[in-house]
């Protein structure tokens, strides 16, 4: 696969995403970052989607870095039910959607990125970033201001990751109805569980854990992003 | 809380553990790697777990890392299935082990490190580490021989990441059953799919999916490890 160099107008382009990410530029592989931002409608070969799996592993370790130093306090069972909403996909979209990320992109021209295409587009952006550089430290400030509004909100959130709880609000606010879950021990070492919630028939959520509740959490997690995200919160 | 210079013995202990592994000791926090080996039954405010948390998102990023150099022509749906042999618990288990990870853990005497729990510790390990140095590739050596074997043999195998035929072969050579598939959709945007997978009624995966086949694939490959596991495979 040949390189071709980047046209100056597309160049420019990009330093402008960059500039507006809050990432410096120095050391930047041009050519892997339009990779980001191209979709496979627009080149099958040479697109976003392996950039993706990278930048997810990126967002991960910033994510637990970020905990680590700013929470040094919190439960470690909340950690994980924290990172879970700072990388979730509606924060991701919220986050490519309010840096424009959607002007920059090559796709056909049918095609408009949103939602959770957004989010998969960042996180190969952030998957770019890293393989140029090998530095993790430089995407802080494009993501640390939108991940202390979150976690400031999860924190000071009445449910405080409780999503049972919060799921039940919900649907009893919503639909005057309560979740129903089905929880069954799921074989393996060390024994674990796994539960699934329906609402008003439908299945909105699949949850593993190492106890009957841890599990019943996992998956009103589940649905509440689901059912949060349809409603637009 | 203060922090306790460590003894010269244990000093010396934890560079003779770095050495095996093959991790370069200049920048080291040797107290977090100290606290990375240390169980709650020896010191509950002060223990391996919020470190494992940071450590699990290292390792993700340095298998991603590995797998966009090492196999760069291999299909993004490969990359997510070979990550998730590459950092499973026993893989890592395995590693810790051949390691002599045990020998440097301080828990209660009547608690002996294995199994899934080498796996954590090795975790934490790796969280100390990147957090004393900011260095992902300096875990390089102490991971890539391993993955290179463990890469080759899934890649080799005839099931080839085709985890619903490893199954059915496991099964029918085992028990001469087949595996029972139970699908239904899960609500959300994009519409996804959930599977359970049953080998003599008892529930052995479950798998999330954008498709039907996907969401069975992701629960075959679930009951595929707790199987062959336990199988000691």
């Amino acid at each position: 696969m040949a390189v071709v160099p980047l046209g100056s107008r597309r160049h420019q382009e990009l330093q402008k995403l960059l500039d507006r990410l809050g990432i410096q530029s120095s050391g930047i592989n041009w050519n892997l970052l339009d990779q980001a931002l191209t979709h496979s409608s627009f080149d099958p070969q040479s697109n976003y989607e392996p950039l993706e799996f990278v930048g997810d592993g990126v967002l991960r370790l910033l994510a637990a870095d970020y905990l680590w130093h700013r929470y040094p306090q919190t439960p470690v069972g909340e950690y994980t039910a924290l990172r879970s909403v700072l990388v979730s996909n509606r924060l991701l979209g919220q986050i490519g959607q309010g840096y424009g990320l959607a002007d920059f992109v090559l796709a056909s021209s049918r095609l408009q990125p949103q939602g959770a295409w957004l989010a998969d587009l960042l996180e190969a952006v952030v998957g770019a970033v890293y393989l140029s550089t090998g530095n993790v430290t430089r995407l802080q400030p494009c993501f640390y201001p939108h991940w202390d509004r979150e976690a400031q909100r999860v924190l000071q959130d009445p449910a405080r990751l409780n999503y049972k709880n919060a799921l039940q609000e919900w649907t009893q606010e919503h639909y005057k109805v309560l979740p129903i879950y089905q929880t069954e021990p799921l074989s393996g070492t060390p024994e674990r569980f796994m539960a699934r919630v329906y609402v008003r028939k439908q299945l909105v959520g699949v949850g593993q854990g190492e106890s009957v509740k841890a599990a019943q959490q996992a998956a009103a997690q589940q649905a509440w992003g689901v059912l949060a995200g349809e409603a637009g919160l």
